[in-house]
């Protein structure tokens, strides 16, 4: 039997690529690149060769089955744990692991996010393939550091600690550092000590589950169920009466700040969180005037550093942007300073009050 | 029986208007402003009232034979006149002329473009019925001036010469003058001598008949047929093959920049040809940031001077643009300048090129 679990969490909401990413169909259902396959898709198509289909779970808010079933017909119904209510990344966490355990007590788990990059799905694999036989070694807690390829301020990093002995690139995590200003980057950037945070976990159930009755014993509380009812058709009744008790709170304050067995493993596979715009046009080719153009045609004149996206057989004429987002889908059309793209959360708001649900 | 007849001239192709107006449907078959009437519906629904409808003819390219028989079913057959080649508008009034004259040799005729706005229609149409019955009254050309409201560089002007007794607001001509430089039209506008010219003309058939055998006597052989073909079934057979033999020039030129018998009557009923994007946006109401919204709904950020116009039930959010064009359809995106709005007719060659007849 192969103890090795996959955990995907794609039941976040995403507005900040509205108008591609919109509430009924987030940024991780999206085909992002215009290859035919969602981001979800491929983070499902990346994992697989690692980890047995049938120990590929997905947590997801309820809202999202559907889609889901559409992307995905091929993993098990039962394989699909659908959350009453949006509680961060934590208590989705305990769940699946409660849940995988209760089908495996000896079960290691990779937790991905499902709407990030990654360029080097080979070196992908093999640092999880690295990772699973650290963790199920001992009890230990592992997250993936990204080796930095700019100062980036929109990542949370992870400060390296001492080396394991004989597990090459993976340390004693020193410090988790919030998003730093420029300057602070910088100075993480050049010291060579600094990770981003990919929010790419791995332990054994037993290893979190016994950190969350540790460190976050609220929600291991609420979460904790009769013999018998994890991974049993009583599941779903219980955790949609209990789980909206969860507090809502993320993984990274719930355990990893808090524990002492938490130990980063440092790569370097081209990752992107694909947070927003920006993220995006730093991670995607871009003409030699500095554009990038996302499923579209674009005729530039005098534009640069900008992004052009756009849905179905479009071309689009501009000239004269610098350093503009313009992404343009049936419904609705954005043009947009990428300087200000933050402002794009406020601007849903707004066209929701404005104009209705429909366009958000 | 009503001798006054009315020609429309619907055969233009504009591309200034591009991404909206197409070569597959012109600017003058668009529903400019919403109101779920073209721009050729509407110069029909102005003249209507004046001109019995089985008096009006409209000469268009036989590519647009379809468009017009979907917008204008009510327009006999026999009075839409199809050309089979593009030769300006000299040709095109001569052919009219000479079917109207065979329909009824007494006819007075209004010329009218068929893709201009026209805002007071009151008294577009009392001005429009004195020019009648002054061009019915003697060998006459007439064109109307317009007031200019800003001293535009896009039109053609008319000097005004000395006036004609007896009809207030009618004058000879004394020059017609291309599209001045700006310092030119400052100084026209300033002299209180000088009127936009519209392109609308009156004249009896028989008087633009005997003008064209005068001043353009090529085009009038070129189009001289044996008696009974013109207003017979054997007129179609007769245009498709001599028609293309015209020379290609416009009726300014041809005729009225000619003629000694040339009058104005300035008008004054809120007028634009709606020439290109500048034209559209001087004539429509504009936000108090200046800006214009045609058929869309903009939440606009520190935007200033910009129109933007979209196709279907869209939304537009855009920020930081000063004196710009968004023009959005299914099919292309526009997003330009406004200053550099005369490019756009390379624009579209260029679209032509690269991306295939199929968007422009």
């Amino acid at each position: 039997m192969d103890h090795r679990y996959c955990v995907i969490m794609c039941g976040g909401v995403g507005t900040r690529f509205w108008p591609f990413s919109r509430q009924d169909r987030p940024k991780q259902f999206l085909d992002f690149f215009g290859t035919g396959r969602s981001l979800l898709q491929m983070t499902v198509d990346r994992i697989r060769p690692l980890v047995d289909p049938e120990n590929i779970i997905l947590v997801t808010n309820r809202d999202y089955y559907d889609i889901i079933r559409e992307q995905l017909p091929e993993v098990k119904q039962s394989n699909i744990l659908l959350e009453p209510a949006r509680r961060n990344t934590a208590p989705c966490v305990c769940w699946a692991a409660k849940h995988i355990y209760a089908l495996d007590p000896e079960a290691v788990i990779a937790t991905l996010p499902s709407d990030h990059l990654v360029i080097k799905e080979e070196e992908f694999r093999k640092a999880i393939d690295e990772g699973f036989n650290f963790v199920d070694e001992g009890n230990r807690l592992l997250t993936l550091g990204i080796k930095p390829s700019a100062p980036q301020t929109g990542y949370g990093y992870i400060q390296q600690g001492k080396p394991e002995n004989g597990f090459p690139g993976i340390f004693k995590v020193k410090a988790f550092v919030e998003k730093p200003n420029p300057e602070m980057a910088q100075l993480f950037v050049d010291s060579g000590e600094f990770f981003w945070n990919a929010g790419i976990f791995l332990w054994k159930a037993h290893s979190v589950l016994e950190a969350f009755d540790k460190y976050a014993p609220e929600i291991a509380q609420t979460l904790d169920a009769p013999d018998g009812v994890y991974a049993s058709p009583r599941e779903p009744e219980f955790i949609n009466r209990h789980f909206p008790d969860c507090v809502n709170i993320s993984i990274d304050y719930a355990i990893m700040e808090k524990a002492a067995n938490v130990f980063v493993k440092t790569v370097e596979f081209g990752w992107s969180d694909l947070g927003a715009w920006k993220a995006l046009y730093d991670t995607s080719p871009h003409t030699k005037e500095g554009n990038v153009t996302q499923n579209c045609r674009v005729l530039a004149n005098d534009c640069h550093g900008s992004i052009f996206a756009a849905e179905g057989d479009k071309i689009i004429v501009a000239a004269g942007l610098q350093d503009y987002i313009v992404a343009d889908t049936k419904k609705a059309l954005l043009i947009y300073p990428m300087k200000d793209e933050q402002m794009i959360r406020n601007i849903v708001n707004e066209v929701k009050n404005r104009f209705g649900e429909g366009f958000v």
